[in-house]
């Protein structure tokens, strides 16, 4: 069966997030019905990393099988004609029948922005976290690095009834970027909400309201209650997946 | 009788332009909102370069004038408190009385942001013109150093029946920024819809459209119908404002 393997990027903010629901406007809807339109069937994709409403993707990858070969660039051209400028299409390409853009992909990648200043800027307002104190990059970095490793994330995400909780960061750094603080986590996988429970953590850690050495024991409590407010979703990209 | 300079950013994408009118909002309408409320007293503002709707402001200068001298701090924080995160107060400060935003500045320094690619990028599409062409950054530049220099720019903005279109335009020039080009053009000031208009010829030259070289015929016809579309409005930030 054709098989096809889509990259797509996309603003988050007019979105009810990425997965498909009755009734909104979901980024995962918006493009099965471009592609139903296009292949004249009823199409159901996957994707790498469904995000919540309002988080943004700069490379979300998604595949999807159909019973009649379709043309590619065809179908990239009606993502890009229909869904633009809110999404975009950036590859559209047959790939082998093992390929699922799920189960396939071995690791994703995710950063996050936060502007800390006193004052907001109205042009990143879509895109940034405005935080008013001054935060601390070293302990920032402190309280990312508790999170590297293979951990149970109980205390950084929503739990999902039956589910592990378990997950493996393989990179969880910030930066300064211009006058911005921005986060690169990657990991094998995340659990539901888990970057922006970390970034909470961090970002309350640079604040000096909780001690970035405290990780341990924060993941070791498998409690939700015991780490942070999460982070706001505008702020955060899905930056790559890894095949 | 105090005077004040307001020093702010803007989004303007929710806006109706900066001018207030009736029926519409305008961030001059909504900043003048809020210093009703603030200082209890109808309050009239001018400002150093009125935009159009969706251009955006990183740094727009106010001024106004009131009776009885009101608190800067308290101004700044109403309106940050109030008309965020569209817009942002950055600083609001008791000035000579000579002071007047429009007349007092010395020159006015805009930015526009273009991206050429294939595919548009969801993420910039409220603050970046994508154009699916591959530009030519030397014919760009070529072009713009036409418009450096005083000229009638008749050709390059809207007429106002009698008003003068010689401008004094001091810098001109287009750079690589990341994967976007980047225009940066300074004057004493700018006529309606100036820097769009030039903006849309040399767009025009680095696709190959126009010669970069006809800018001084083109200034010389002092007709709009000689130049190029102007460009979208999204991609323009007033950025910079001299005293």
């Amino acid at each position: 069966m054709p098989t096809y393997r889509l990259d797509v990027s996309y603003d988050g903010a007019p979105f009810h997030g990425f997965a498909r629901q009755d009734g909104v406007r979901t980024v995962q809807g918006d493009i099965e019905g471009v592609l139903e339109r296009v292949l004249r069937t009823p199409v159901r994709t996957v994707c790498a990393g469904r995000t919540d409403t309002g988080v943004h993707a700069r490379r979300q990858v998604m595949s999807f099988v159909v019973d009649e070969p379709a043309d590619p660039a065809t179908v990239a051209r009606a993502i890009n004609g229909l869904l633009g400028p809110e999404v975009a299409c950036t590859g559209c390409v047959l790939v082998d029948d093992t390929f699922d853009a799920r189960f396939s992909a071995l690791w994703r990648s995710y950063r996050y922005r936060v502007l800390d200043a006193a004052v907001a800027d109205p042009l990143r307002r879509n895109t940034v976290w405005h935080v008013m104190d001054r935060l601390d990059l070293d302990a920032m970095n402190r309280a990312a690095s508790g999170f590297v490793g293979e951990h149970d994330f109980a205390s950084f995400c929503r739990r999902a009834e039956g589910r592990t909780t378990t997950r493996t960061v393989t990179e969880a750094v910030w930066q300064t970027a211009g006058d911005e603080k921005l986060f690169a986590i990657t990991a094998t996988a995340f659990c539901h909400q888990m970057v922006r429970s970390i970034v909470g953590f961090c970002v309350d850690a640079g604040r000096g309201r909780v001690d970035p050495d405290s990780v341990p024991e924060v993941l070791a409590a498998r409690d939700r209650s015991a780490a942070r407010p999460i982070a706001p979703p505008h702020g955060l990209v899905l930056w790559e997946v890894g095949y």
